[in-house]
């Protein structure tokens, strides 16, 4: 038979790339496909023990009522429509430093928001990214070492491309992680090397346990790449020791092996006497020890306080890469052309925010603690109430915007979801789900030491939300746990 | 030695995935590289022949002062500051249609443009997506058949990615061709099965050439997967006729080949006489002849009259693919969360403007006219100046930004390329660059006919702007003849 009468020829999931086929993404799998089937269902009118699906399986403040950081959004309305200015100055519409820094993007940025800008990002914004790496860390940033990126997963997959060769080539990712990474090294077609959190020590990364996993993949073979870290944790809610982060820059130093710091949620902490710690100030801190040490530090838009999700901003800053790596990446963002540029603005804004003395700053501080403080009381307010549950026991959620509770399951439910070919925490959540209405993300869907489980969920929903979510979340555990004969 | 003291073991461009140091992307190369240093040392005062870097190589009008469409600017701008909508009704700063159509959006979006939405994109926007193809074709489309993409590149992606498991899966792809399709191909490791368009006949597509390209490959043991069309063409400027089309659907149906639409510059037609077809439309008016032939269809914001290459949105609509693929589509677009949401809103715009009744369509009218009689203009003024230049022929740019006119180089300049590594066209266009600041991709960057040399020009600078150029590049065209020995 040859190709051209084969019924294989044409496009079908038999002959796709099997890559694409193994690939998974929990956080918008199975459970939120079901989530938004009910959604629609309630709106024609069908009976659920709940009256709307609360989306806790995703961290997208925004979708669940938060409001957007006014001076972001005045200044990227003025830059999409620039006409607006003169009648916004005539009319006092909008303070005076929105105006001036709308008028500096657009005499900075050729055609404005309208015109492909350089493939790495827009000169203007990556300064002002470049402004905000300085002052947060008192360590000087090149603009010409940051890529803006359409979110932190545009980085993370270009990263991935460079790295990854064959399946021979490892990266060691964090147990639980955030499945972004599982699915761009199946994608890519590398291996991923897991190291476990201690989750007994509040999620904690053990550099010996790295170590030992590194030696035992060279002793089969691999090539270890690189080390993804995301500090504040994701799912975990963690935050690492500033004495924990130099202990892992030692272990790529004398390994030589690429560090991907994921530092989305550096904006987002809770736990009182913890801090946040970037990569880079811990590099450029220990100096000569660290010489060397080659870092991938990523940003998003979307994961602090302000979670600007559906803009798609971030950026990628790059430490101790040889030019011509780095030039190989700017090709890779050519073929793209470049992120979007309303995106990159805002996160030149998230960068550089209204400095004290600026007109609009009040306003500023005054939504940017509110949002930090609300954040703060739901994630204690979740994990307070999950510790109160049969069986549950939650690590307390340090940072970032999530809970990732264990849960023990009856044996009669780990028995049930066998017989469905599911994992157990999956029928958890899914019965969560229906009876309730919350969409949650099941540990498995995160990877978790053999024979644990977990869910994880946001601490997103507002305040009066959340209070009904946890009541809604203590009288199902009851009912699953009874329905499944008990603990 | 042991992996852990390897030099190699860290990142550097010896040890970079092959894959990406192969891929090239000449629209954003070597070239226009060059010409960005310029522009920095033009600032510093450095003396060039010309005062200003004309950008002639990508097809990005606002960079080089066009104007937005003022409906879509305003519509965007409510979007992404609603609190504008009163001020704004109570200063009628905003056309009445601009307000409820902001409103519509904002409505219909959970979270509006600062949440994720559904990772194929938001349903009111997949809604006016759909009315604007059953628009132009007189045939039903549907939503959930249409992925919104961070402009058209996002699209080719996930489909090579999908389409790729080895070199043997080869890629139909014209030459010349958009280098995107060469530069994917390469990532996605799959093999670029050149066909030659008919320069001599409006760089016309042959359907016997590309059945003869086939079965030659197929003997070779490759299996041929897709088939890439660009249509209006790019770099060509040529227009299919629908019976083309037609043949080319017969032939996809033959042999069982998938057919990628690259569409793109569907609203931008200036040949008398000649009309853009869909191949969707073509499709269904084919009805059975033309059953089962899998069709992904791509469009962007960034390539019509309008040029809103900046804001990075577009669309993916597939035909006859069985659900459980448009479900790994899903999947693939599920692992980058969604496109940006300012731009799903700007396709939805394009797709659905204002209509005639419509408070802003006279406007609106108006705009797109001034905007398409301007393009006509200068496509003419360009392909007839090219054609009055010895040794230049030049076909007719019937549609989309570009002309490509072929270009006899004396036996001199091919000489002296060849000892600088170089190819002749580059040669030339790098010349060009340094005396007249105009900035051209060379035809060897979207390959060509073996022996033949080319360069790509886009006809976008302004009407007084463009005939500079022509003016600067008629000079510079003799003196280079001259400079190596006359033709």
């Amino acid at each position: 038979m040859t190709a051209t009468d084969s019924p294989e020829s044409a496009l079908s999931v038999r002959n796709l790339n099997p890559k694409v086929v193994e690939a998974q993404y929990a956080v918008r799998g199975e459970i939120v496909i079901r989530a938004g089937q009910i959604e629609k269902e309630l709106k024609q009118g069908k009976q659920f023990p709940f009256d709307k699906v609360v989306y806790c399986n995703i961290g997208n403040p925004q979708s669940l009522g938060q409001q957007p950081i006014s001076f972001f959004r005045q200044v990227l309305a003025l830059c999409d429509y620039p006409e607006l200015i003169k009648p916004a100055k005539a009319n006092k519409l909008f303070p005076a430093d929105v105006i001036r820094r709308a008028e500096e993007y657009l005499a900075e940025i050729p055609g404005g928001t309208g015109a492909y800008s350089d493939s790495r990002g827009a000169d203007i914004c990556r300064q002002h990214v470049a402004l905000g790496i300085e002052r947060r860390d008192g360590y000087p940033a090149e603009k010409d070492q940051i890529f803006l990126t359409d979110g932190a997963s545009q980085g993370v997959h270009s990263v991935m491309r460079m790295l990854l060769r064959d399946e021979s080539d490892a990266i060691l990712t964090p147990i639980p992680q955030y499945p972004l990474y599982s699915a761009t090294i199946t994608l890519y077609g590398g291996t991923l090397l897991p190291y476990y959190l201690n989750e007994d020590q509040g999620w904690g990364l053990d550099v010996k346990h790295l170590d030992a996993q590194t030696q035992k993949a060279r002793s089969e073979g691999k090539t270890v790449r690189a080390l993804v870290v995301i500090n504040p944790g994701n799912p975990t809610g963690a935050i690492l020791t500033k004495q924990n982060l130099e202990e892992v820059v030692r272990f790529c130093k004398a390994q030589k092996i690429v560090l991907l710091a994921d530092e989305v949620y550096q904006d987002n902490i809770y736990a009182e006497g913890k801090e946040f710690h970037s990569f880079k100030k811990v590099v450029r801190e220990m100096g000569g020890e660290a010489e060397g040490v080659q870092l991938f530090s990523m940003h998003s838009i979307s994961k602090g306080y302000y979670g600007e999700c559906g803009r798609r901003g971030g950026y990628l800053e790059i430490i101790n890469v040889a030019d011509d790596v780095v030039g190989q990446l700017y090709k890779l963002a050519s073929i793209n052309l470049c992120s979007n540029v309303n995106g990159q603005i805002c996160t030149a804004l998230m960068m550089n925010p209204p400095q004290e003395g600026d007109e609009s700053y009040p306003e500023y501080a005054k939504e940017r603690q509110a949002l930090l403080d609300s954040l703060k009381r739901r994630a204690k307010m979740l994990t307070d109430s999950l510790n109160q549950l049969e069986g549950v026991k939650c690590q307390e959620s340090e940072g970032a915007l999530y809970a990732m509770p264990r849960i023990t399951l009856p044996a009669g439910a780990v028995e049930a979801a066998k017989e469905k070919g599911k994992a157990p925490d999956f029928l958890y959540c899914m019965e969560l789900l229906e009876a309730t209405g919350i969409a949650t993300v099941p540990g498995s869907g995160f990877k978790q030491v053999e024979g644990t489980y977990h869910f994880r969920t946001t601490c997103l929903p507002p305040e009066s939300d959340l209070q009904k979510v946890v009541q809604r979340l203590t009288a199902f555990h009851k009912d699953f746990i009874n329905k499944y004969g008990g603990l």
